[in-house]
């Protein structure tokens, strides 16, 4: 990072302030002599600026240890960004079940709560469930709901940029839905809607299993699945935000709807939920002939989208979550059929994260957000690409 | 662009150096005032550096209209970029076909060279074409070898980073080829190799369809599909340089080759080279059955392949080039098969630059470069994200 000079006055006291909260953040407390060293910005302006974000909140003198006090005499003050200054939801809406998570603003999960939905629960009945879910959160944590920063919410389908659900078919009265803006309702804070997919690639490269490579696809295997890319550590979105939106094709030259692929009879697997198809999988763990075929079949598909995903996007690794998890041997097929089709076949790992990992992308979002509002550096010296 | 002030006082220079240039490119000739003026630099910094550019050789002094100079006396001293202090190759290696446009650095082209190869050919006898080519070009254009400043090399296959090619199925000896260092012995400037569908969609975007867009699939449908994709407007490579190889992707579950997918008997198609493909598709157009019926299968590949391609990566746009740009009614029906697949169906158009695409994107990779190198502002004040 560069160092400004001259220009706007605001713009650099604001550059300062993040600068000092981005090093008070990597450290448990500081004195102003070691901000100034570590900042390189001069005792004054550190002075400054610290006493700044004391008033805001975000900083607090650090009480020193009693025990240093009696034997050394009073030490230099020792200052601490304060995580407890603001609070951070990441929510999860899923077809049979929402979620929410606290963090506070070094990320850190304070709580989580999970609900149980019908999945034929209309838009309504689906929100006002995740509000409950969100109000037993913060209640069980002692957290005002003024102290919110940011709230993230994953959804299926495709998202736009400004929260509206472009379409989905997971969830009853879902497309078209204004879901950014019916959340924003019931927060001051901002509100950031994503796709799920995209969530959980998030999660899994914060602290699942693609903590190490920051070109991920993420593949939600369950009735419709959906994937999530990273891209040189970035969420790729996609021109109308449907990047992954791969649910259609299996059906490409081959009339295999979900419904038939799982039936371990002549008829169509009805209802088709997740209890049937965990139902289907349970026997073919029991040996039922029927039900491995049908998981056999489930597997190919699944190893055929994930193949349209590598060969598209080269990622060094995929992580394979939703259904797909409670599978045994599934990563067995996928690494083989990768290695048959890709002239550079990816890494394929299993979610590390599981059930969590929508939510926890969500919340990870959230925590982007108030980032960069408290700690981005715009106008920082940068090489052109 | 913002100003830096303090640091390596080379560095500056070099920054003057490109902002001046960079303005001198955008005009036909200017004034020491003018350059002064359009820049923001001082006076004396901008004589400075027009005096270094113009011993460098790429900036002259433009002699005044002797007219003016009769009516209004001797004007003030005006300065243009010398677009002919350089030039530039973009290289074409196909099965069949090699190809060398050469340009100066304003990347206008000056000329082009063809040669045909046999699609059997060694590794060496398709290079020793090339070079053939490549002198031709030259001496033709009257262009000095070692006035090149780059070279882009477009060809089949996986490339690293290194300019080997890691994996070719297309082309005999190709897989393994240090292709950059081979090359390299021929010239004394920097020889930059790509996937020649990168190349391809890189050319559409500067000079062909795609202009408007950059978010770009470009899908090379030939003997062996490939694809290369913009996202944001900058090449999406992958993690390991074969993104878009989806040669593989219509094996996935259907046992079909391109040879029986081709085929006008119940023979394999022998031997599948473009020739026999472009026989297959004149008969089509004459009404036979057993042709039009194996077009329509390539058409229904072809579909197939940009579906998953525009699931995965979403673009906004879908350039179609290699063979397909000799079909009649491709579009139609990968419009209507997308718009059946896809949340968001991209727009689909074919190539405009046709049989050149490849040659031209190798030459505005090599024109990035020298960009990079001549009037690139590292160190600029840049927004972070």
């Amino acid at each position: 990072m560069g160092r400004l000079t001259g220009g706007d006055p605001s713009l650099l006291r604001r550059i300062n302030s993040a600068v000092v909260l981005h090093a008070l953040r990597a450290t448990d407390a500081a004195t102003l002599t070691e901000i100034t060293r570590v900042t390189g910005l001069s005792r004054p302006t550190v002075e400054g600026v610290v006493e700044g974000l004391i008033e805001a909140g975000y900083v607090v003198e650090k009480a020193p240890d009693e025990s240093v006090v009696r034997r050394q005499g009073r030490p230099a003050r020792r200052f601490r960004f304060r995580a407890e200054a603001g609070h951070l939801l990441g929510l999860d809406i899923g077809s049979h079940r929402v979620a929410a998570l606290l963090a506070d603003l070094d990320g850190r999960v304070l709580g989580a709560v999970a609900k149980d939905v019908d999945e034929s629960a209309s838009a309504d009945e689906r929100l006002e469930r995740l509000r409950t879910a969100v109000a037993e959160l913060l209640r069980r944590a002692g957290v005002a709901r003024d102290s919110l920063r940011a709230v993230g919410v994953a959804s299926p389908g495709v998202v736009e940029a400004d929260g509206t659900v472009r379409l989905c078919a997971a969830l009853p009265e879902w497309t078209g839905l204004r879901l950014g803006e019916r959340l924003s309702r019931s927060f001051k804070c901002p509100v950031l809607v994503e796709n799920d997919a995209n969530a959980a690639a998030v999660a899994e490269h914060w602290k699942g299993a693609a903590t190490e490579s920051d070109d991920v696809v993420f593949v939600l295997a369950g009735l419709s699945p959906g994937a999530g890319s990273l891209i040189g550590g970035r969420l790729h979105r996609g021109y109308g935000g449907a990047a992954g939106e791969i649910g259609a094709l299996h059906l490409l030259g081959r009339e295999v709807t979900p419904e038939t692929l799982l039936s371990t009879t002549d008829e169509p697997l009805h209802p088709l939920d997740e209890q049937a198809v965990a139902e289907v999988f349970a026997q073919a763990k029991k040996g039922d002939q029927r039900a491995r075929a049908a998981v056999e079949r489930f597997i190919q598909r699944l190893v055929h989208d994930v193949a349209a995903l590598a060969l598209a996007l080269d990622p060094e690794l995929v992580v394979v979550g939703g259904w797909a998890t409670g599978l045994d041997g599934v990563l067995e097929p996928l690494r083989r059929e990768l290695a048959r089709y890709c002239l550079r076949p990816p890494k394929v790992t299993l979610s590390l994260l599981g059930e969590a990992a929508v939510a926890t992308g969500a919340l990870r979002l959230a925590l982007d957000h108030v980032e960069e509002q408290l700690f981005a550096v715009e106008g920082t010296v940068t090489a052109r690409r």
